[in-house]
């Protein structure tokens, strides 16, 4: 992978993470930080987060309760109840997630917990690139997926300046991209993209972290995504999920932007397993 | 996977060793030995043995020639190529293989190096079980894949009568369960079950070395093999081949065989990455 890249990799594999996702990172900072007379709490969530939730409030016998949109990935689905989430349906477009999710909240005594746009997420998040950092010396640059923008604000503040943190998006859903070209926070593009941890905008916290620092965002193509979710299953044997091999597939679309010693955050591997001999 | 097995199962992941599988230990054992005025080498493989053979000649400059079957994975033979060698193709059949690499050898200058009936190749294998014995501390068993016999005859050797070295089998493969029941080595079964990398019969050597210990055979079905692989993509995130699987398969199908804690192999992962999303 270094000779295809270009550059001394290491790797953070948050696909070894508890609930297979680096989200159990901010989900735990949260849940541990919840006034003990909370019962319950309710996030909305393609499936990491939901997860991550579930087996964080699992910690403190709090129920948690997951708004999913119909078109969720069945596998992360049954990820979050395996977790003992609660799942409510929704569907695709914002509107739905967001009517669905304030309905809920009207009749529920239940704690909103937002995916990304909280301080105590992109605190837990921070860890992974926290981690990196302490594990290997001399990084140029630490790259990271890019989505909501948890991660990618979390390792702003861990690199704390002193490491460039480059975000790594899908072309076809280049908010963040746009964002920082623009200067104003960009809404989300259509869900199109096989990366289905990185459809939704970047937070408002969030967007004003990655601003603050002058991120830059390497764009992939969904050919160079698919070419890098096979690289890292055939070369380095672990499995990982379309949003984690982004990373990989920017730095290949974007060579003249790679640095020479460069950590990455693999950030999640939940995918179903091979079906090809069945 | 502890939970679902009943143990305590501690993993030695050859899925991450070079070329992709144990195979590279005897490989490179066998190759650092040869003389100096050795040029070529040939060997059947159904792909791992082959990989693991063109990798350590290229440390010494040695030409590498591998029988391939005509049904060998085409992703086993890219990595044979991707490491150097030059494949020739042959039947399906024993006859087949046997009778290209008499004419191979009778028209080349070339060295045979058997894929698992040779001590060279055993004592390299056993290097596994070396490693994972050195690496924890009182194993009740070490449960090991067998299709040739080279890595279970190797962990014999490793674990030298103070750890039983269990073998697993695809039950579709079962010549090693059928030599230990009868006392007599048996021929290789049709070349049927998905565990590509087993389905040659024991070795004399290896089958001398499994009956001296008196080592237990357990089958594992199909089914088991395929659910197996699908547990270890989606709880454990590597990326391991169906013959790796088959250890853990077995587990499943003879929990009364599993004692308290457990060493087990995953022998490798030479499969091709994922297309579902393509």
């Amino acid at each position: 992978m270094n000779k295809l890249v270009g550059a001394d990799l290491f790797f953070k594999c948050e696909n070894f993470q508890k609930t297979g996702a680096f989200k159990a990172r901010g989900a735990v900072n949260t849940v541990l930080q919840l006034s003990s007379d909370i019962e319950s709490v309710v996030t909305h969530s393609s499936g990491n987060h939901g997860a991550a939730l579930a087996w964080a409030t699992s910690l403190r016998e709090i129920n948690s309760f997951v708004v999913v949109p119909t078109d969720a990935s069945p596998f992360k689905r049954r990820n979050m109840e395996r977790f003992g989430a609660t799942l409510i349906d929704c569907g695709q477009e914002l509107e739905s997630r967001e009517s669905v999710l304030q309905e809920f909240l009207k009749q529920h005594d239940a704690t909103f917990i937002h995916p990304y746009d909280d301080a105590r997420i992109i605190a837990g998040q921070g860890t992974a690139t926290f981690e990196l950092l302490e594990s290997e010396q001399n990084f140029d640059q630490i790259w990271v997926p890019v989505g909501g923008g948890g991660l990618a604000s979390g390792a702003i503040l861990a690199a704390n300046g002193m490491v460039e943190v480059v975000c790594a998006e899908p072309a076809l859903a280049k908010d963040a991209y746009l964002s920082m070209q623009t200067g104003y926070r960009q809404p989300p593009l259509p869900p199109v993209t096989i990366a289905d941890g990185l459809r939704s905008s970047l937070g408002e916290l969030n967007f004003s972290i990655l601003k603050a620092a002058k991120t830059r965002v390497a764009l992939a193509t969904e050919d160079s995504i698919k070419r890098a979710l096979r690289l890292v299953f055939e070369m380095m044997k672990i499995v990982v999920e379309p949003s984690a091999a982004v990373v990989i597939a920017a730095m290949l679309d974007n060579p003249s932007l790679v640095a020479k010693r460069v950590g990455a955050i693999l950030s999640g591997g939940n995918i179903p397993g091979p079906h090809q001999f069945d």
